[in-house]
Order: structure tokens, then sequence, then C-alpha cells
């Protein structure tokens, strides 16, 4: 999983049936996080712009958030109030 | 996910027979995300070249597109009409 | 997906049982797309040193190609006649 | 894998409930390492800061942790005691 | 896949359960690869430091080797005899 904050988000009207609902934020992970650009990652636990988040990448991102069958490889999982080695 | 510009499309005559009827468009990723080159993406919801998609990759893409057998690893899965923090 | 060219091919006599049969390409990917360097495939499609191809990665290379129990991450899927926004 | 050191850990208070109870940890990987920056990763062996430690990505790090419905994309698996080749 | 030389080796005493008896070696992708640093693969054809050898990521890594529940994503499954294009 990566940290990073959560700097905008999308609208998308025309979209997989299996997206509806969802709510998909723009995440912009930490300068030291092994990833280096934003990505669009689905809002699990009512995360808002400019909080620092938890985000999981790969098929644990649908599984995990109980959308199996939704098109969807990251997701925000938790909101970080506090770390050690993250900056 | 990542979202990005369609920016061509692909013949393939000779194929594996689970891509048969596949639309197979090329997208450019935005610059701030953080896939930084080309990619070719199966069409789920009617793109077009010079449209902005939301793309999803990885298991998802075959899972989420009812493509449970089929070669596959990325599709257009959204049409983008608005966002914040894109670019 | 991307596309690429084969440009060589691999003998492993000695390999995992699931991949006795298999014919083993090396696929260097076009300049505009996001892989940056050669890669092993296998070749579901017939194809030769050469041609332009069109590759999957991941689960999708072993599901899509009935290979559900073979240690694969990436197959050739189609030979690529013609295409925009390539190169 | 990659083998990389324990730099630091990470409080989430409000998270995905299946990720209730996991200890957050931050990854540093070695040098050589192909993996260029830090991420989280549940820890599944009792791993501390300071510590040197093998982490597994992707769908093993649920599964072979036995989280199979946790939404886990990095799992420390385990203390590393010594190695040729790691830097 | 990619190709790649071992390079070293790993001793973990403490380890997730499902990883007791393997063999984990130290990858070194070859300079054309797309993997660009080392990392540690499990062993399943008898491969040893110096040998050049054909590597599995993901999913496969686990499945293909008979593995399905064990925290693993790499995967020597090949000595590579002889190959075109390599480097």
């Amino acid at each position: 999983m990566i940290v990073g904050k959560v700097v905008g988000s999308l609208i998308a009207t025309r979209k997989n049936e299996n997206l509806i609902g969802c709510k998909f934020l723009i995440v912009e992970p930490f300068d030291k996080m092994e990833e280096s650009g934003r990505f669009v990652a689905i809002d699990n636990v009512g995360a808002g712009i400019g909080e620092v988040v938890l985000v999981v990448k790969g098929s644990g991102a649908r599984i995990g958030c109980r959308m199996e069958s939704a098109p969807v490889d990251a997701a925000i999982v938790g909101i970080v109030d506090d770390g050690i080695g993250l900056e």
C-alpha cells in the first residue's frame, strides 16, 4: 500500500455499470513513496480532498472492498492519523 | 485507475479468439499520472479518439468488464466529463 | 496491453513442467509504449521474429490463453496489421 | 519479493473493517532492489523498526497471509538473517 | 517473464509457515530487460548462483508452481540454455 494526499476528484457520467455510485478521488503519493505520479482511486472510507490516505492497489482493491466484479484497481482504505517514516 | 486521452487505435486480424469483437484503443496518460507511456486498452464504454477516459489495469479489466477468460489487462471504463487535480 | 516487436527467442531445456511445449519470444516494446525494456512472452498466435505484436501482461496471460496453471505472466495475443498512435 | 528495512509505522483509526488489527509498517527497499521508494506493508511475522525483512507484493500478500478478503497488496513475510547479493 | 542471472541467496529463519522449505535466490535482470533492479525469487527448477534463469512474476509464480497459498510473487521457472535478443 502507499500513503498519499487526496488532491482532486473526477466526474464520469458515462461509465461501466459496476462503477455507478463510486466516488473517484485523485491521489498524489507522498514524495518518498514508490509511486511517482497521481492516480484515481475509489473511496472506501469517506475520504475528502486534502486528507492523507492509505491506498491499496491491484486485486485487493476490488476484493477487499467487496466490489469483486467492478473494474477497479485502486481504493482508499484508511485515513492516516499519524506515522513515522512517511516523509 | 488512471486518466488519459485516446490517441489511436489498432487493427489485429490474427488474434486470440477471446479477443474477437474487441475494439483496441491507444491511450496516452495525462502528464501528472503515474503511467508514463502509451498502452492499449479495450473499450468498454464506446470511447473514441480524442476523448478523455478512465482506465483500469490488471485483473479488474477482465473481471469488471465481464471478460473473465479474455487475455486483457487494461480497459476503458468511463468517459471523464470533468475533474479537479487531473492536470 | 502493449505493442512491440519480436526481437528474439529463448531455449530452456530444464523448466517447470507446465511450460513444456511453450514457445518463448523476446519482445521489445515500441518507443512510445509505457514498458521500457525487453521481456519474455509465450506465443499464443504463431508470431515470429520481426513481427509487430499485441502483448498482454499479468494473470490475463495465463487465463486468457487457457494456461491457468502455468507460470506465465506475458503472452503474445495478436499480430498487429495496422494502427494509429503506435509510434 | 524484495528485501528492505522497516523504517516506520502508520496509525489509521478510520479504515476498512478487514484491516482492523493489522500492523502497518513502512518499508524502504535496499538500494540494489528493483523498488525505488517506500511503501506500506502489513506485518505477518512480528517485525519491528530497524529490521531487515522479506516482502511480498500483490495478491500473494492477501492469499499467502490468510487475509483473502482484506484490501492488502504488500506483506512482510520473513525476517532476513543473512544473505548474499543483497547490497 | 524476464531473464536474469542468479547473484545471491537469502536466509530467513523466522518466516511465514507457507515459505518453509523454499529456497530464496537473488536475481539480477539482464541489462536490456524491463526490470532494473534485483529481486528475490523462489527456486522451482534447482537453479544455483551464476546461472541464467527465466523468472515469472505475480500470481503465476504461486499458481504455476503449485504454491497457491504461499506469499510468493516471483519464481525461477527455467534455466536458459541459449537465446537471441537477450543482450
